[in-house]
């Protein structure tokens, strides 16, 4: 007997952060009844970011061209790279507005207990981009949490070698929060007030 | 310049009942991070459902073919028809696989607030069902609100006539529920239908 195909979709959608299996069915029941003006729409959405959406070779940014839109913008200020843990963190500063530099995306922090170290973070090439593109400022956007301070203490050593000054965020990011959950405001107060 | 993709599906994502703006870019970023596993099967089997899926000509229920697996099914009951709300009330009944008849999906209830009158339901098929396939029993399964409770009515009212029995859920007190909870209607009603 061929899989239902509403069962399949609801299963699938179930798997979504922010919905459960519950939800999935009247979502699915939501989108069936919006067929032509929602739901053809978002599974071609979504099938065109699945094939055309790539991670940046330059800093690790999500977009549909490599190097992101972010790298092969000229206005940006090539003089500084502001390091962030995900994309979703990049995002978050890209909405303030307030940063003109690039980015360069991690992928996560150093964490003992997850078990990661430095070879599954995206850093190789965060040093050969400081030294090879005469970056004068890293500026560490990471966690105020215990991983994420770990993280940029080990970036900090690493990076000073080359001669670049690095900075952090300001106080002014709550202790145990996450960038993606933080308020423009204090991001961008975070950001101008960096030391 | 072209849309950006990762926008236009957060923005999709974001109208589905359950997912906001925010929560449809965590949402995006996780299904990004899992293209092979989730996203991409996601995606096509939203697609697949929104070509396939159609509502059957005979109920109203939602199924790759026409008629859906339970019109189609030898062992269902021929003798009684179950008449639902929607699609997901149907679902909610065969998930207790409680009724082994069939079922009538109306499309929602006759509602003055929202302007539904009756030829807005799916009630003339309805009713040719009831004349044409000697159906004795049709069991109103329709929220006890007001307007579910007047479609209801309405319903016996117009069937009655084609000598079919025409029956309701009984009210009561939910299993598992606790009586210091219930509303003053719930606990009349179960009182009277004591037994």
């Amino acid at each position: 007997m061929a899989v239902n195909e509403i069962d399949k979709l609801i299963q699938l959608l179930g798997r979504v952060p922010g919905l459960g299996p519950r939800s999935a069915r009247r979502a699915v029941l939501y989108l069936m009844k919006r067929r032509d003006q929602l739901m053809l729409p978002l599974a071609q959405a979504m099938q065109a970011a699945a094939e055309k959406i790539r991670a940046c070779s330059e800093c690790g940014n999500l977009d549909a061209q490599d190097p992101c839109a972010v790298c092969r913008d000229p206005e940006r200020d090539r003089q500084s790279i502001c390091v962030v843990e995900d994309v979703g963190d990049l995002w978050a500063l890209e909405r303030t507005s307030a940063f003109k530099g690039r980015y360069h995306v991690l992928g996560g922090t150093l964490s003992a207990l997850d078990g990661r170290g430095p070879e599954q973070l995206n850093l190789d090439r965060l040093v050969r981009r400081v030294r090879e593109q005469g970056v004068g400022e890293v500026i560490l956007a990471l966690s105020a949490t215990v991983d994420g301070q770990t993280t940029a203490h080990y970036i900090a050593e690493k990076l000073t070698a080359h001669g670049v000054t690095v900075t952090r965020l300001a106080h002014g990011v709550p202790v145990g929060g996450e960038l993606d959950y933080l308020d423009d405001g204090t991001l961008t107060a975070a950001l101008n007030a960096r030391k």
